[in-house]
This record gives structure tokens, C-alpha cells and sequence, in this order.
């Protein structure tokens, strides 16, 4: 089930680096290994605004491949770059459930493919009853591997309607569908990251830097994030647009995960301690902050990785934008303002001893809570897969949800 | 040379916990034991304020112990409080090179005591000359210990002066003066910290807790610390003030030795993330800021650990009042602004593999710098040992030097 892929193999034989076009030097990269096949296009893009001095690939976060689903175990980096073969179902929850695979939407995408790997060989000729009822059990269980992941409810049940809905058709049939709909998932997360990309491109379009916090890249989602998808669009169209990344204390997703995908898809990245984004900023290094968002209110303040809001204080400081990317999924209508929104609050060794070492003395009193909200008077726009929403937001959200 | 004395053992041993006082429930603190006896007062307080549930200690950072010098290793903590008995120079040396001691004050405290160390065993029978010349030599050698830090420097030529001064002393004399000498700069520092202390203390008396970055407490100087002075005040007082803590990144001295000093002394300590200060402040958990300073421009502006600008801009944001707290001898007169003050970038592997483990991929570009300066419109006011210098700072500055 594990396949271990040092970096230089991939370098050398995943990656075909050819000269291509006619306007001076340039790169077209193409994913050429038959096994990394998957359901959506294969992936190129092509650089002309100059050699590229080092082999580059855009990670394949969960992708199916004949038969079976392939995902990065996101337990492993950024030091390893370990690809896991999912065939069972079991094997599905666990990488749920351990976080090898992460990002709401990355979540709902294994989860329906876990959920077709899960019944795709109940036996043929016995009836769809018993057939519907096997997916109802298999959805219970996958459904359990993390109790608070609303995208992997959602697919699942999604997948379950789907199932129920051809009660009418054969055994098979009914498995194909289940298929269709996963593939239908990913390709529709896909286009929606990629459209987020292609509306933010234009606001960064004259930049050369932008700064980020967490991840809200292509490892949280199929492939090109939501924070990060201007950069990468930008990247397809020869702008390489430098990323400022907040390593994103206690859990580090941003050294870890952001620095990893942009390092490892040729973009320039430089990574930053969390208190470091001001100077940063006073330096006039970067022309936007962009950042996901967990949870948007109907106001436009917005819950996002804990902090978010200093960050946008900061921004506001120094006269840079500060733009939340998000799919619509990602809107509470019926959240009327950040006030309303719970912040959870985790546990206290996240901060003390995060990384294998105790940093602080045992006996003290911690805070740390997951997230905090970001007042909408602090933000320049929201970058949907529609458009960008621009203040005053409570007009632009109502007209979302009109 | 070295005593390890675990947690348990300083609190049966070191403490003694009575009941005194008639105005309700108290707890006299005394150090008793007769082999932490130093130079200066032994150290009490008296608190008021309710009855406390474990033993406190205020640590000694270093002191002169009967004829050596004893300090705690700060590369220990917080996982081990680890007292070094000092009797050569050399020892002092390796204490020094390797930040065992470390704090500017607490340096120069070191290397004063350590010069007398090098030089006590010279036979008092040779000749002043020859004992002027072994005094020199062991500056040059005690200086070379760390090239960069300014107190280290100040404080030997304190005592080559001085040796120099006696020449038509006999060795013996000229011994005892630099004892003398050396018992001074401990004195000075311990008078100076409380005096910013007291001063300090009318700023936070009406206050519950204070957040704090860095560490600018008694682990930095001989006792009372700059920013933390205020904060052990009113201990004293017997007003318990909360001090939220910043972990401080990429060092983490916040979290390793700002919680320390804190709990172990009794007052309560909350631990944070950098990133997590904004949401602190905005939730009213915190009337003021005080940071220490590492150099302060004749405008105001103070060059301190890096994330103090941050923090500053957020308190503004927040209507927190801020503070820097320093001796007079942080102040450069020559210096006009902060735009004149070299931020100094330090290697990428403090942030990317800090916490023993790898948390970042390889071949990344890392902005790190160690500190940046906080210009004098976001500052509120200025602890000194004189007392605290208020906007327009240039006026109030002018004053301190004229």
C-alpha cells in the first residue's frame, strides 16, 4: 500500500522537462507517468518568463488511478514525500482519521471515492436491496473517521442519495454511478478552485509578492487550493508571484504544507515566523495577503486559522490588501455575524511541546484557540468561484445567496 | 561543579512557607538556605492577597556564593532547573560562550565576578605590575567569549579600570577592590531593576494581567528583570498580576524561560502563540503591554526582540496602552531615529528545525530576522529607573541627557 518516492526519483521520472514554444526560453511540464493517470486532465503549464533552474511538479494531493485512489500522506512532510495506494475501504479511514489526507475539501474527495472503494466489490447478482443497504452501513462507518468534517458528511451523503436514487437499477449500474458521482466531486472541486485562481489572478496580476497564513493551497483540496490558486493560475499564464508564507503557530501547516506544495511546484516561497508578517509588510515586500476561510458569515466577517486576525490588523496597518479566498460552500447564510461563531479551543501540548520537545514548564496555564474571526471591515474582498465580493459585503453575500 | 537539583527538591528544601502577617491569609517567601546566600538582601515577600497553593520561589539568577559564583544554566530550561557552581574562569568563559548565562545584564554581572575568579589565585606576594599585566590578559580572554555583546565589554573595562587605578596597591588590596567592584555592577543592576520596577508599577496597579514577548525578567538581569519588574512590584505588594506570555518565536524565550521565571515565582502565567495576542487583546484579557528594549533611538523608537512591532500595532488597534521598559544605559543619544538601528537576520535553520525535528522542506528561502524596531508613535510610554518617559519622547529624551 505505501510507496516511498524519494525527491530525486520524482525529479527524474515523473517530471519530462522539454523546450517547447517559440517566444524565447521556456518550460512545459507534463505529468508523463502512466501509473499517475487520473480521472481529470493531465496537468502542464508552461513558463516563459524564463529557465527554470530546478525540476517542478504540482503535487497530486488525491487522484484516482486504475482502480484505485492515490494520495499523498500529509503525516509525512514536509521531510518525506510518500505516496499511499488506497484499495480498501478500512485503509481509507484510517487515512482520515490520521490526517494523512486533510482540507475540507480533499476530505470529501476521498471520502466518496473511499465510499465506491468500500462496495465496489459487494457480489453482483445479489439484490440492490442488500446492495443499498451495504452503502448505508459503509457510509455510518466512513462517516465516523472524523466526527466534526462537515465535507466528508456532505459527500457521503451525497454518494448515499445517489445509491438510493437508482434503487430501480441493477447492482452494477448503481456501482458506476457511485463512481461517476466521485469523479464528479473531484472534477467539480477542481474547476471551482481553479475559477477562485482565475478571479483572484486579477487582482494580483501587477504584484510580485503576496504574503499567506496556514494552508489553504492544493493540499487541502484536488490541486490548486483556494489561497493559493491565484499564484498557481498566475504560474500557468509565465508570472512566477513570490509567496511570503506564515509558518502558522502551534501547528506550523504553513511551513510545513504551504512552503512544501510551493517549493515543490517551482514557485518562490519564503517562509516567515508569524510575527514577522509586519516588518514584512513595512518593508512595501509584499501587495496582498491572501488567506482561506473556514466559515463566512452573512456579514463577511470570517473565521479562518488563529492568526488571521492579527494579520488583517496588520495589513490594514500598512495599506495592503487583505483578501479571503473561498468557495461559496463556505458561506453561512445563516450566520449573521463572527460573534455567532464558535472558536474551539484545543489542547495545551499543541503549544508546549508541538514538535517532540517540551518548550515550555509543565504547570502553566495555555491558550490556544484554532481560529479566530476577522471583522469584515478588516477585509478587501472575498475571491468566490462567482467573483470577488466587495464591501459593503452584507449587499455582496445577499446577492450570493438571492 | 554541577548540582541538579530537581523541581521537587528546590520546593522541600529551598522554601520555607509560613504564615505571618495578621491582615488574613499571607505567605511569607524566604530563601533560607544558607548556601544560596549572596551579596545582596535576601530576597522576601509578602503576599497578601489570598493564600497560595504551591511553593514560589523567585529564581537567583546568579549570585555570589562564598567565594564562587553560582548561576542557572538557562540552556536547561524549562525541563530542568539546573543550578552551576562557578570557581574558574574558564567555567565563566564556557558559561558566557555558551548562553548559559545570557541577558545583557546578566552577562556583565558574570564576566565582572569572573574576572575576579581568573585573577584570585595570582600569588599575592608578586609584583602589582605583574598582577596588572595577568588582569588584562584575562579581560582580553573573558571578552572574547562573546564578540557582540556590549555589556561583556563594559563590564571588564569597569574592572581592568579600577585594577588600574590601584596600582599602588598590593595585590591583595587591588584583589578586594575588584570584588568590591564586581559586588557594584550586581548591586547597581538589582537597584536599577527595581526602580523600574516601582516606577512601572504605577502604570499596572489598577490592572488584572499585562502581556509580555520575549524575555525581559530576572532570568536577563540579577533579580527583577525590566519588563517583568512591575510585575514581581506588585507581587510584593501583594497584587498578583496575570502575565500573558508570548512563546516568541524562532527562540521560543517566552515559552522556555519567561513562563519559567513566572511560575516558578507564584505569579500566574498564560502562554500563547505570537499570532494568538491580537485575539487576547481584542477579548479585554490584557490592560497594558510591557516589552523590554534592546537599544532605543533619541526619537523613541525602540529596536527590541522581533514580533514587538506586531504586537505594537495591535494594541493600538486595540486601544492597549504599551510599554517598553529599560535602564537609561539602553538609550543611544547618538543614535537620531530607528530607521538608523541594523536589524540583524539570522540563520534559516532557527526557524526551520528549532524545535529539534525538521518543520520545513530544505532549499526554502527563510526570512529571519532577530528583531525590529517599534516606532515611537506606537509607544505609550517608557519604564526607566528614573521614571517613565511619556510622548513627545524626543523632549523627554532630550531631558534623560541633558
Amino acid at each position: 500500500m505505501l510507496i516511498h518516492q524519494p525527491v530525486w526519483w520524482i525529479h527524474a521520472m515523473l517530471i519530462q522537462r522539454r523546450q517547447a514554444g517559440s517566444r524565447g526560453p521556456s518550460a512545459v511540464l507534463r505529468n508523463t507517468n502512466s501509473t499517475m493517470r487520473d480521472a481529470s486532465d493531465d496537468w502542464s503549464w508552461r513558463n516563459t518568463g524564463g529557465s527554470m533552474s530546478t525540476a517542478q511538479e504540482r503535487l497530486k494531493t488525491i487522484c484516482w488511478a486504475d482502480g484505485h485512489v492515490r494520495l499523498i500522506d500529509q503525516t509525512r512532510l514536509p521531510t518525506e514525500l510518500v505516496y499511499l495506494d488506497i484499495t480498501a475501504a478500512k485503509d481509507m479511514f484510517h487515512a482520515i482519521r490520521t490526517l494523512q489526507v486533510r482540507g475540507a475539501p480533499a476530505i470529501g474527495i476521498a471520502a466518496a471515492y473511499g465510499l465506491y472503494l468500500a462496495v465496489s466489490d459487494f457480489p453482483d447478482h445479489r439484490t440492490t436491496g442488500d446492495f443499498l443497504a451495504y452503502v448505508d452501513k459503509n457510509c455510518r462507518y466512513l462517516a465516523s473517521a472524523r466526527p466534526t468534517a462537515v465535507n466528508l458528511f456532505w459527500a457521503l451523503e451525497k454518494l448515499g442519495k445517489t445509491a438510493h436514487a437508482y434503487s430501480g437499477s441493477s447492482v452494477p449500474e448503481i456501482k458506476r454511478h457511485l463512481l461517476e458521482e466521485a469523479h464528479q466531486i473531484f472534477a467539480t472541486d477542481r474547476q471551482t478552485c481553479r475559477q477562485i485562481g482565475e478571479n483572484g489572478y486579477e487582482l494580483v496580476k501587477d504584484l510580485s509578492a503576496i504574503l499567506t497564513h496556514c494552508n489553504a493551497g492544493g493540499l487541502a483540496t484536488s490541486e490548486y487550493g483556494t489561497a493559493l490558486a491565484p499564484v498557481y493560475i498566475a504560474a500557468e499564464k509565465g508570472h512566477l508571484l513570490r509567496v511570503y508564507a506564515d509558518e502558522t503557530r502551534p501547528l506550523l501547516q504553513g511551513a510545513r504544507i504551504t512552503a512544501f506544495e510551493l517549493h515543490k511546484a517551482g514557485i518562490p516561497v519564503t517562509l516567515l515566523c508569524d510575527n514577522m508578517a509586519a516588518v514584512v509588510m513595512s518593508q512595501k515586500k509584499v501587495g496582498a495577503v491572501i488567506v482561506g476561510a473556514d466559515r463566512i458569515a452573512r456579514n463577511g466577517d470570517t473565521a479562518n486559522k488563529i492568526g488571521t486576525y492579527s494579520l488583517a490588523i496588520n495589513a490594514k496597518a500598512h495599506g495592503v490588501p487583505f483578501y479571503v479566498a473561498a468557495p461559496i460552500s463556505t458561506f453561512d447564510p445563516n450566520c449573521p455575524s463572527g460573534d455567532k461563531i464558535p472558536i474551539e479551543e484545543r489542547e495545551a501540548e499543541e503549544v508546549t511541546c508541538g514538535f517532540g520537545k517540551r518548550t515550555a514548564p509543565e504547570g502553566i496555564d495555555v491558550y490556544n484557540p484554532a481560529f479566530d474571526v476577522t471583522p469584515h471591515r478588516l477585509i478587501d474582498g472575498i475571491i468566490t468561484e462567482v467573483g470577488v465580493v466587495r464591501p459593503p459585503f452584507h449587499e455582496g453575500i445577499d446577492r450570493l445567496f438571492a
